[in-house]
């Protein structure tokens, strides 16, 4: 039987401390020192000048002329004027020049062609004298021979590169590139392309330290998969450490693991820390072996991304010898309280918008496992290690993961989830280059609390009135009572069962939930479809007690189709497109209308208004038609306001007069 | 005999007009339209997508256990307290898992491996309940088959990359990146590594033109060198029209060129646009050939490099489909008032520092030929048409071509030149990344103005006082009788005459300069080395007007070396380091004392502090010596304040008591 209980980390270091610590011992292992390599100048584009370059020639190596024109000794045209033009005989005092060409010795200026005037072949006249000198390019002028061009760790651009070639230089001495090899490690990795076993997991981390490690100008070298065999793993890493500067063992996340990276790295060498405050990522571990910096990275994705930036990125900028370009900081609010665990810096991943006078963060899902939430993230929010959280309306610092230039000109909306709102950002991207839409799917309901809150430009919403019949348009007046508000038609939807291809259970509506052998997948509380579900429910007289997974709950449409696919339910409630993407088959149920709720403070603002053209653009309708199961008979028109509107598309409708 | 008067441009166009003229006309064209290649995900980092991309499967693909622990099914451990444990049969009740392990069906939960205990190898107790999918990934919790992960048009990241090979997908359609064909045309241009003749010029702007089409995310393709020769251009342009995006007629700077240019556009396709009102780079050409631009880049490399980015990155980003990266911009003051050509729209390169509350710029060379200005340029600064120039103290925009974080990190030094200030600057990129320091050799006198204005955190500077035979400091007392300041020593050096190798004329000293067969060379007006020769010469009763060359002025020593090597001029006065480093032979003079002057304002400031540590270090003193003619006995040395300060070395006074 496995040794259970043995995931004990030795520390809780702070992530400063940690590091601070390696790099230490790194310092008096002179693992820091420059290492250079040499190559052609016309590789050098981004590379990191090991030393200083110097200029093999002056520039220009001769005198030049400067102008299109004629050389001349400047004493024969002194006293040329308009009213006493001097005539030069061209074989003897004067030459005629390009710009570029040599100036022979007996001469020392130019004049302009554009001042001259020839007699006749032989002969030409000037009207104003040349000084000397004049129009004439001196040696060196650009660049002296042994100037310096360019210090020592000078990161080479295009520029530079020309200064190069001018000063007959061919080839340059840079900074090697920090080797980093990447050892992933794992008995349930596999290679990407595998066909899928549960338990499969398929090895990516490795693809992302690759393109951070070449981002900060190293080289990553991937090591194929190492299963979970302590000398395979001692093997392996003492092959990197042969060969490269900086050796990550990036174990899966299962406990024994850990300790295998911790052991390895103790037999060969010494582990400094085991066990750092921070989350995700806590089980990094940090050791040397031989001098080189080996370094364990946890195994889930969000830890493996982030806690390599937090330890791998200062060294092989301090290797490099070049101060590290850290991630853009601005100031940012919460939109509600961000909790965290006392004694841990926290990492979360943020959206981040301008929303009126504020940059408004909200937190995407905090799972170490959840990939997307660093795909859309743009930027993170270190919450301090002594502290439990951060509170709404205090400014507080983000790292952003896209340029603030980006953040401002996208839009945060907020609310129900719907396929179209992908379409509306990829159109977003196609059309007006710069722009986005960025949605949280955080249920119809939520969109309305973040609208309240002003973390949003516009919520999306699907909530059925279970008195009138009628959509939104009572919840907006209960709930946001004294705002100004528009609502937008952006689709009518489908809404019905999602069941497996050929409906095998025989499954015809609601009523047939409750058979205890048909396993229910739900939504979540404040989503559009679970007030349409306990609505129907509640007609037909069912509770959600009698039906068995009613309390499993799922954040989209896709996410419930998903786990029909897979089996885990029989079915759940969603749109048809939804069904129709994972290729489920679908009982209608009912027609809802989806709306976006825009408050009039945001209606003239550049995004919104770019929003609206996409809405009630063709591209949007026939793309949303390439979906099933989407109505447009009313797509982008105004449904409801609350303040003065002309009536009709509100794209058409001049915005300055709203 | 050749044609004369024939460079005349058919136009003044401001720079958006001649811009937005020719976008149009390419739209027109259909230019734009998006064109894509398939790539592997793995070489995709960086590139643009062309489509969005959608997950091939969902992650999880299974469900997961989240943690290491047991997976149970949750009812069966209802009622589970540290009072009243609950004992599971490890066969039927429970299952030992890993993170990431499969659950199998008949469990809905885990409960982690902390909060169990084993009591046999059979059973386990338990303490606490699970809730249903506690510790349970839902299938797709991180991205669900068919879910859209990126946009169109986005720039793939290390993370895309996880994101993608988590979602099974191992090709994408990317942008295909727009080839710029660069064809350098002259008779006067040859190969980099070529023997260099009078009148050669090293061919390397299409190595800057390649560098930046790389930055900008093009690929450039760079034709070998074509003569001036009509046909063989059109051959050239017809070819690379066929296989290239972007097409770069790259004239020389000759008149002859510019028509050829032209007339070929004009004969395969439409010329938009024949001269542009910008300075440097008003030649451009603007054409198009078979729906794609043909373009016209100025021989000068500033023009080249400017008017290049100026057309030619707009039409690389648009046909990308992105939003332009567009340099960052600041507000900057000039120093002096910076006049500019009314009609044309002036780009001046600038060196920018923080000066106390300021950001500063100085304008650098202006000449179109100095490559060196824009390798030294911290930015940019567009002097609109219509105006005659810059005045002090109004705010003024600046392109940075560094980050404003390491503008903020440079000291700004003015006055004469040393080369030790470039050892200096070495120094801080080797010791200090970030920091730097910039010198603008201005003189010494230049150097005393530019600390009145607030230009310059420090100065450079060897002036004699003839009367006293000291240093520097009248000349502080005279010009700056109102500041706070400091004098250090930076290093003592020998001045001299600088004559070819072997002094084949003899020149014996300051009484030969008078000999009307030997050619002199001379330091601009206000440099120390020009006031120590008119002193020596005084004193021999020599005056400047018996000296041949006397007139004619070069800004450091090294250009006067330079002038020597090429036989331009047989004697000039310098430093015996300049000799040195071109080979020349020395006649020693006089030793000298090169001071460096910093206001008290700035001495607390963190830069000067790095500043001085670096020139009281071991390194710096050895690499001093290391040039001919130094001497370091009171390098890093007060050698005169007017405020109260301590003796000694600088760097070993503790500055907060300054």
């Amino acid at each position: 039987m496995r040794q259970l209980g043995r995931k004990i980390y030795l520390e809780n270091k702070s992530r400063v401390e940690a590091l601070e610590n390696l790099v230490g011992v790194l310092e008096e292992a002179e693992f820091f020192n420059s290492e250079y390599e040499e190559i052609s100048v016309d590789d050098s584009l981004g590379r990191i000048t090991s030393e200083p370059i110097y200029a093999k020639v002056s520039t220009p190596h001769y005198r030049a002329s400067a102008m299109d024109g004629i050389a001349v000794f400047s004493t024969k045209t002194f006293g040329a004027a308009e009213t006493n033009p001097i005539i030069l005989d061209l074989e003897k005092d004067a030459q005629v020049v390009d710009t570029g060409d040599p100036i022979p010795d007996r001469f020392d200026s130019v004049i302009m062609i554009e001042h001259v005037n020839f007699a006749d072949d032989n002969r030409l006249q000037i009207i104003a004298p040349s000084f000397p000198w004049q129009h004439v390019r001196a040696i060196g002028e650009d660049m002296v021979k042994q100037e310096m061009l360019l210090p020592s760790n000078h990161q080479i651009r295009p520029y530079d590169i020309g200064a190069m070639v001018a000063a007959n230089i061919d080839s340059v001495n840079v900074k090697a590139k920090p080797r980093v090899a990447i050892i992933p490690t794992g008995d349930e990795l596999v290679k990407p392309g595998t066909e899928l076993k549960p338990g499969d997991i398929v090895e990516f981390n490795s693809r992302v330290m690759s393109g951070l490690t070449i981002e900060w100008h190293g080289k990553p070298v991937v090591f194929p998969i190492v299963p979970d065999e302590y000398e395979k793993i001692k093997e392996t890493v003492l092959q990197a450490v042969e060969n490269s500067h900086i050796i990550i063992i990036n174990a899966g996340s299962s406990a024994g693991r850990d300790d295998y990276t911790s052991s390895v790295i103790e037999e060969l060498g010494k582990v400094y820390t085991h066990g750092v405050a921070i989350k995700p990522g806590k089980p990094v571990v940090l050791g040397v072996v031989s001098g080189k910096p080996v370094i364990g990275i946890p195994g889930y994705p969000v830890s493996s991304a982030l806690t390599f930036e937090l330890f791998v990125k200062p060294l092989i900028y301090k290797k490099l010898g070049v101060e590290m370009v850290e991630r853009e900081k601005v100031s940012v609010k919460v939109a509600k309280p961000l909790y965290s665990t006392l004694g841990m810096e926290e990492m979360v991943r943020v959206k981040i918008g301008r929303v009126g006078e504020n940059l408004v963060a909200t937190p995407l899902e905090r799972g170490a496992g959840v990939m997307m939430s660093l795909v859309r993230a743009d930027g993170i929010i270190k919450v301090p290690r002594l502290s439990e959280g951060i509170e709404v309306d205090l400014p507080v610092e983000a790292e952003l993961f896209r340029t603030l230039r980006e953040i401002e000109k996208s839009i945060l909306m907020c609310g129900s989830h719907d396929l179209t709102l992908d379409v509306i950002n990829d159109l977003f991207h196609r059309i007006y280059p710069g722009f986005s839409l960025a949605s949280s799917h955080v249920g119809s309901l939520g969109g309305i609390t973040a609208l309240k809150r002003k973390e949003a430009h516009a919520a999306g919403m699907h909530l059925l009135d279970t008195e009138t019949g009628e959509y939104n348009v009572s919840y907006l007046q209960k709930y946001l009572p004294n705002e100004e508000l528009l609502l937008l038609n952006l689709v009518y939807r489908q809404q019905g069962l999602m069941v497996a291809k050929g409906n095998p259970l025989g499954i015809k509506g609601i009523e047939t939930l409750i058979d205890p052998e048909i396993k229910f997948i739900n939504r979540q509380k404040g989503a559009g479809t679970r007030i349409l579900l306990d609505y129907l429910l509640e007609k037909e007289g069912i509770k959600g007690s009698q039906i068995s997974g009613y309390k499993k709950e799922e954040y989209n449409h896709l996410a419930v189709a998903a786990a029909i696919v897979a089996n885990t339910a029989n079915v759940g409630m969603g749109i048809m497109a939804a069904a129709e993407a994972l290729d489920l088959d679908f009982i209608p149920i009912t027609e809802e209308r989806y709306d976006i709720c825009i408050p009039k403070a945001f209606i003239a603002d550049e995004r919104i208004q770019k929003l609206l053209h996409i809405v009630c653009s063709e591209d949007f309708r026939k793309e949303v038609e390439n979906f099933g199961g989407y109505g447009t008979k009313q797509t982008g028109q105004i449904v409801w306001s609350n303040f003065l509107i002309k009536e009709g598309r509100l794209c058409e409708i001049n915005l300055q007069e709203i």
